[in-house]
């Protein structure tokens, strides 16, 4: 490994934040070397538990995200979050952070707060959380949250990137059927009635319990319901002991594990892919006189796109 | 060609409006044969223009777009709409539906209305919203309106699909440069403000007019910002006369032609790639030896997967 990977590496996960920092963002942008990086850094990871926090916007993730932080770091445990927003590279992090200085953790030595966008993680939004994660549990974070913005499949995806999945609800947001969007009720393993101190929680909780009554899957227990209240804090220590007691579980279920690795390696495959197509052919001879005769009426994209194939491919 | 795509084509383009539907959703789904199909289409189409819109949730797009297709009706022309939801694969489609069945226009026999989602749209959504656009333009839709529900980063994607990306803003969102979220001012060919008629709005066209200054791109024009009220109507045939301007414009312009057409070309690469690269590896012993060696603690998932594209690409 380069000098210079292998000083981040020390220095990253020795306690220096700015070179954790520096190496999660070489990571993210896949600088030369990045594969050994991460190489060197997989056998010291698999200690951390790795949390994803999704729901509705509004529905108070980002308090309730400072308050299990606080909460881990009164325990005397190191906390990473990691703060993804796909519509934007730069509101996600800022707004998370503000809402973490309220509570005075933001400056604490034992948390370590990391935004992430689409632009820039060229690994793709869910491989890029993976990634961070894993360099987080190797500098000897015991948790890291995974938390969204909003709900939409982008992040659907990020959160799969963890080894458990908390659903945020609130009260007063409309039919709860909406709120949570497909998808989400297959990936939950816990949800949580925050702001439960408003009308209608009660409401909400018995609408959860029937929607996860009525998808009725056998094949595994149905995920528990909490109520908090993350302004007051009311509810969340006994959260923290669901989440810490169920993402123990999670890791130590063989199936799911290896089902995470398989999908894990064939997101990278695919990433590889993905830059290889654009460093070999973007500007290219090749990709320059496939436009010239699609413009010129005489092929089409998709004949243009099976021809480059096949000169990838030479046995299909 | 096979006979169900030759048949499916015929009828599709040929006014049968549930064939359209399955010719559709059979080239979504990159069922055998899909490729033929598009480029069988690809010279009959060309002729449509292809409009983006996107914009903050609660901007009234919807409402703008069937204000926009109701007007297009009524010059005689067809209006394709694809209405895309990346956050669920079902309410964005009914919604929009709801809302042109107010403006009378969704079962008029000019205009098709098309929902996309993530799920199911094979080829990635951004190639989907170009396959179904080229699919309704070779159908003889005049236009087609490809509606996003959010502005987020898919979003953002999907509307690049477009010859013109139409942005809608509504007073009384906050701070405007907020409301535009990093990516789009980028993409906008022209801007709206919807609800015009709303304290705020001189305010949002003056704030946009200095965001567009300030960026200061002097390669091309500055887009221009009109107003409309999509409940009233107001405005609408303004932007509908500047929407067809604008659009024959960006078509005839060269250089972005080109530079759409390579992106195409590299997308179609990509996801052929990505699902070759699932058809071969998922499920194979290839894969699973892989999973095993790595919860076994003698690999990684960096590693396996460049073990596997070394497979792939032996001149590596």
């Amino acid at each position: 490994m380069e000098r210079v990977w292998q000083e981040l590496i020390d220095a990253g996960t020795g306690g220096d934040r700015r070179a954790l920092g520096r190496l999660i963002t070489r990571v993210e942008n896949r600088e030369p070397g990045w594969r050994e990086a991460m190489k060197a850094l997989y056998p010291r990871s698999g200690r951390a538990r790795v949390v994803g926090i999704t729901g509705a916007p509004g529905a108070g993730k980002s308090s309730l995200a400072s308050r299990i932080a606080a909460i881990l770091l009164g325990q005397g445990r190191r906390v990473g979050i990691v703060a993804v927003d796909p519509t934007s590279p730069f509101s996600g992090g800022a707004l998370l952070g503000d809402r973490l200085r309220m509570f005075d953790v933001a400056t604490a030595p034992g948390i370590f707060i990391r935004s992430m966008a689409t632009r820039g993680t060229l690994g793709g939004l869910c491989q890029g959380a993976r990634d961070v994660a894993r360099i987080l549990d190797a500098a000897g974070f015991d948790l890291v949250l995974i938390e969204t913005v909003g709900a939409g499949q982008d992040e659907i995806e990020v959160v799969k990137a963890a080894d458990l999945v908390l659903v945020v609800c609130v009260p007063g947001q409309g039919d709860a059927v909406q709120t949570l969007k497909a998808g989400i009720m297959e990936i939950a393993d816990l949800f949580v009635v925050n702001k439960a101190d408003r009308e209608g929680a009660d409401e909400l909780v018995a609408d959860i319990h029937s929607m996860l009554a009525l998808r009725g899957e056998r094949s595994r227990e149905a995920p528990p319901v909490l109520r908090t209240c993350a302004l007051s804090g009311e509810g969340v220590d006994l959260l923290v002991a669901a989440l810490l007691e169920r993402a123990d579980r999670a890791r130590s279920s063989g199936e799911r594990a290896g089902a995470r690795i398989r999908e894990e390696i064939l997101t990278l495959i695919e990433g590889e892919l993905a830059r290889a197509v654009r460093r070999r052919f973007a500007g290219g001879s090749r990709l320059e006189e496939a436009v010239k005769s699609i413009r010129d009426g005489e092929s089409d994209p998709y004949s243009a796109a099976q021809a480059i194939l096949e000169t990838l491919e030479p046995e299909r």
